[in-house]
């Protein structure tokens, strides 16, 4: 039983990172947590009940706890805890919503590793993720986990199983990352609604052929059988066409050297694997060169895959 | 160039091993060589060209070299090569035709491994299975891979594509394999015909998550994680109705212990693993009861995975 009157810490500060999910061949299954950009959060212990959620950033998001992810995560996590503490939360949001890089998420399981480390962390990770998902659950009407759980675990995380909840912690190479996010909206519900229910067999097959090799090439740690498993057969062909110029976007980033890469999430942005930080901004500066030639106003940067997940930054 | 006048050895005798394809979940892509049934094939290189095959088994296999497996593998082989070199080839077959136990594909890999070997291994173990694949046509009317690639490479295979071949070699843990063979014939092609060509979008996801899984588990030799990636649903729930008391046979081989298991290539046998040999003969117990209870005909026994694939036993 959880004891209110033995807190250690008051208050702590957190980084909420940005996430792919959907890593190509593994949708559903395969997500990767980024090092940049981040959510700041600071959360507050309070001894009376109840969530106050402030925002100091421009998306005007809901303060209502249950309107809100972050609030949701909160009080599905304070319900298990059984024991009646309140939380302060301000939440100072830069992953910016709709771009497909896990900004729901990054709420969700950055709100709910800090609580628990208010809480001296009572929960395990895994309990965590099942807590986060609900705020998910809010976001896009579906109880993923793809994005909580690098964020919570860090690295590259494969959800083998939804119900009940399997999480497999990936080994993550030391690769760079560019993003792209042409500055349009994809809901993710509509993203799902564009997929067909039925897919060819002879395509599942090659997918789970290039899920079972990825899987392989991340523990091999051979960037060979990574890049030519990156391929998405079943997903990506119907959902790149939400998405302007796409194909140009992703043989432009080969041709620079990337690895491979796909739609991040649900899209619109658009991520890169490259071994090195050179050939990285080689592609950021090809991706930039189509959209600026198309007059398609975008974000850009290089990153790298983050193992730490969400991270305390100050108690 | 190869030059036939340097040769070192004139005659060798393989042992060609049995192999589990369509792994459960990784249907098409995963497979695992067993070590037995195997068969024994003995190959003498001679002066004049031509291949000339003797069966010493009772199966009344064909003999002349492009309707016999072995032949057609041989002859695509010394295609390659480009030097006319003979071969003859004795064939003591041990795993039965019809199996689902790899019979066509060891027969086909014993034979490019051994002529390999006479011809200083000139060919490397990729190019074999090239070859071998065309024996698999002949015999199944697919250029199917994943019996050939287990037989030649050892252990547990990943087929990532086929075209072009993509061979991914994945550790493969001491674990047993109970094998129970109901004497009943299903032909492959009939087998490939009762799927359905296009699949669940929700479903093809379970897979993909459970290859994800069970690739990983292989990695780190996690025995719970491959037990709950050991699920196929996809191709078992509508192949499995062919086969004689499928799900009591799985269900009872769980409840003895098996981590999982599930049809043997396209059946009728059914595989199950084990961590210690004391489960797998349990699980073999328990396999041959039901079948005594049904009055069904069967072969069964316990075996490990076989590491070396196909191997040299005599110069």
């Amino acid at each position: 039983m959880f004891d209110k009157n033995n807190l250690i810490y008051k208050s702590v500060k957190v980084k909420a990172p940005a996430s792919v999910a959907n890593m190509v061949c593994g949708f559903d299954v395969l997500g990767m947590a980024l090092s940049a950009p981040y959510d700041e959060m600071e959360l507050t212990i309070t001894a009376n009940p109840g969530i106050v959620i402030k925002h100091v950033d421009a998306y005007n998001l809901p303060t209502v706890a249950t309107q809100n992810v972050a609030g949701v995560s909160l009080l599905t996590m304070i319900n298990a805890l059984g024991v009646d503490v309140g939380f302060e939360v301000v939440i100072n949001k830069i992953i910016k919503p709709g771009s497909g890089l896990g900004s729901s998420a990054a709420s969700a399981a950055g709100v709910v590793v800090a609580a628990n480390y208010l809480l001296n962390n009572y929960f395990d990770k895994q309990a965590l993720v099942g807590f986060a998902m609900h705020g998910e659950q809010l976001a896009s009407g579906v109880m993923h986990a793809d994005n909580i759980t690098p964020c919570i675990y860090g690295g590259i995380t494969l959800i083998r199983a939804t119900h009940p909840l399997d999480i497999v912690t990936l080994p993550s190479p030391a690769l760079y990352v560019t993003i792209i996010h042409p500055q349009i909206e994809i809901k993710t519900a509509d993203a799902r609604q564009i997929l067909r229910k039925e897919v060819q067999l002879q395509a599942a097959i090659k997918q789970w052929g290039n899920v079972g090799g990825l899987v392989a090439g991340l523990f091999k740690n051979d960037y060979g059988l990574i890049s030519r498993s990156l391929q998405d057969v079943i997903v990506e062909p119907v959902r790149s066409m939400l998405i302007p110029a796409f194909d140009l976007i992703k043989q432009a980033s080969i041709n620079a050297g990337a690895l491979g890469g796909g739609i991040s999430g649900s899209g619109p942005s658009i991520f890169m694997l490259s071994i090195t930080h050179d050939v990285a901004q080689l592609v950021e500066k090809q991706m930039c060169a189509i959209y600026d030639k198309l007059g398609i106003a975008y974000h850009s940067h290089v990153t790298t895959i983050n193992n730490d997940g969400v991270k305390i930054i100050m108690e």
